[in-house]
């Protein structure tokens, strides 16, 4: 089986922690490289958090890359209150994960992904689990070549359901609708992983129970993390009994396509007025052909969850 | 084969007209009565416009009753200019059709709709293209016995694209969001046709033409009266090539579900702030099961505009 080149663009906070195990412990899964962005945490944060997880999880020869700092219409970008409760003041549920020996990589993050795209072509698989400013960036620098890609995958976006940041935008989109906006008319096939699935994949306290009893490094900060994460869920969605697992259904995706059920769209994101990161499809091109965002509406709770366990509590055991 | 006992509950515009039609030219649909209510005019014109279309189709024996006259949280209902320059004046773009020699009935529209509930069970089938005001009334008088139809449509709501009254909402719901968001919380099961799928299915003067070709009078009348709404759909919606088919597939699809596909969901209907209107998945029931609201989000629309030509153009042969 020819594995999946994958690069995962994070903006490393718990669920991307599990997205980056996810991809370690698929055996489909060839994880090429990480680069960095900003959202849960700041970029600098994010990309020290996918350093100290690669390397507690025995893979610190993967490199690790920063890409954009803040908004492509900003000057800067601040954590939120809310970020920091969902996450923790280090992004990882204030878990202090053993820094990694190794340092991030000096190219960046973006020309890293463009190269990987000339590199592998339709062998390459994107997850963008973060703000799409990266991606958009990329779009900018050179879109023939981004076209080049397999596959893209985000976790982002509401299109069936109300938003988490507010009533109408879920938080990636949220930090940058205009590179999203940019991202989603840029023809690309994107498939989109966004609330209207990812609040039904849930995990529980019963299941990182499952990890803490591994008596294992990884298991137990893992477990950590995870009950951090489902203590700020309880607090903020406690009609949904357990943590969404955002991040790494987009890459479950990327590795099973089966899992979800999707429809496909030409889509916008609003970038002004109240709605500000509201995905929507785009009425007028509702009539042209060729609609390029996949959208998953439905996914298959019980598979998802089962691989996830399976995947996750193997890679535990080992480290 | 046993006939569908078909209810149309409208304000009768243009594509209300249409959808009228569309039930008259079924060999499956006994349309039994139709209610009225406000909208695309007042409840007092539409009731007088059904009247006219039935009598037109050589259908004056079908009864028509008047429902509620405005949105529950309002005094009064007026048309607005936007209605009126789309639908005409008259509602049925200025075509003074002959004036039928029926008066309309007696009974409440609701009462009608629930008596037809206790009457005829699950063999009921009853499509909505207003406001959901009236249908919101009988929730309130007797739920129990509108439970007993055998099957609810509704034109209205906007799921996956924007709205037509404003970004946020399509023209029928924003009329009476609260009677909307009644309906889509009482549990019943109801398919929502919404610009999702109706934005699909357009009508061009191609088709119209074909009816004035016929020269009988109500190829002419309809022909004259798609012709307008052709001309304000040019106008609002240039994108789009032509007038959308909203009402009348709703009624195409009471007949032959096939014709779209669905996503389940529980709904609901903001009723607050700018979005007021906005039909969007519930979050905080995302993962209860039995979702009521069966939502239109693909048509198979070669075989709808095949079938809508079929069906209108033989009707309009004959009268």
């Amino acid at each position: 089986m020819k594995k999946i080149k994958m690069i995962l663009d994070i903006d490393t906070g718990i669920d991307d922690a599990l997205a980056i195990a996810y991809a370690l412990g698929s055996p489909e899964v060839e994880l090429i490289g990480i680069t960095g962005t900003y959202g849960n945490v700041l970029t600098e944060q994010g990309v020290q958090n996918s350093l100290n997880i690669l390397n507690m999880l025995g893979n610190s020869n993967i490199p690790v890359f920063s890409g954009q700092h803040h908004a492509v219409d900003k000057e800067h970008f601040k954590t939120t209150d809310g970020s920091m409760f969902i996450h923790g003041e280090d992004g990882v549920g204030n878990t202090h994960i053993a820094k990694s020996p190794i340092a991030k990589q000096q190219q960046d993050g973006i020309d890293f992904i463009l190269e990987s795209c000339k590199k592998y072509g339709e062998e390459l698989t994107i997850v963008a689990t973060g703000p799409c400013t990266n991606l958009a960036t990329a779009v900018d620098r050179d879109l023939e070549t981004l076209k080049l890609a397999g596959n893209i995958v985000i976790m982002g976006g509401a299109l069936t359901v109300c938003g988490n940041a507010n009533q109408f935008t879920e938080a990636n989109i949220s930090q940058d609708p205009v590179s999203a906006d940019k991202l989603f008319k840029s023809g690309l096939p994107i498939t989109m992983i966004g609330l209207d699935v990812t609040l039904q994949t849930l995990l529980t306290k019963k299941q990182s129970q499952i990890w803490s009893d591994l008596n294992t490094t990884s298991g137990k900060v893992f477990s950590h993390m995870v009950n951090y994460y489902i203590k700020a869920y309880d607090t903020l969605s406690p009609y949904l009994g357990g943590c969404g697992l955002h991040d790494p259904l987009a890459v479950a995706v990327a590795v099973d396509p089966s899992l979800v059920t999707t429809t496909k769209l030409h889509m916008k994101v609003e970038t002004e007025g109240p709605s500000r990161g509201r995905t929507i499809g785009n009425n007028e091109k509702i009539n042209e052909p060729n609609p390029n965002i996949s959208v998953a509406i439905g996914v298959d709770v019980d598979k998802f969850i089962s691989e996830f366990m399976n995947r996750l509590t193997t890679l535990f055991s080992k480290n």
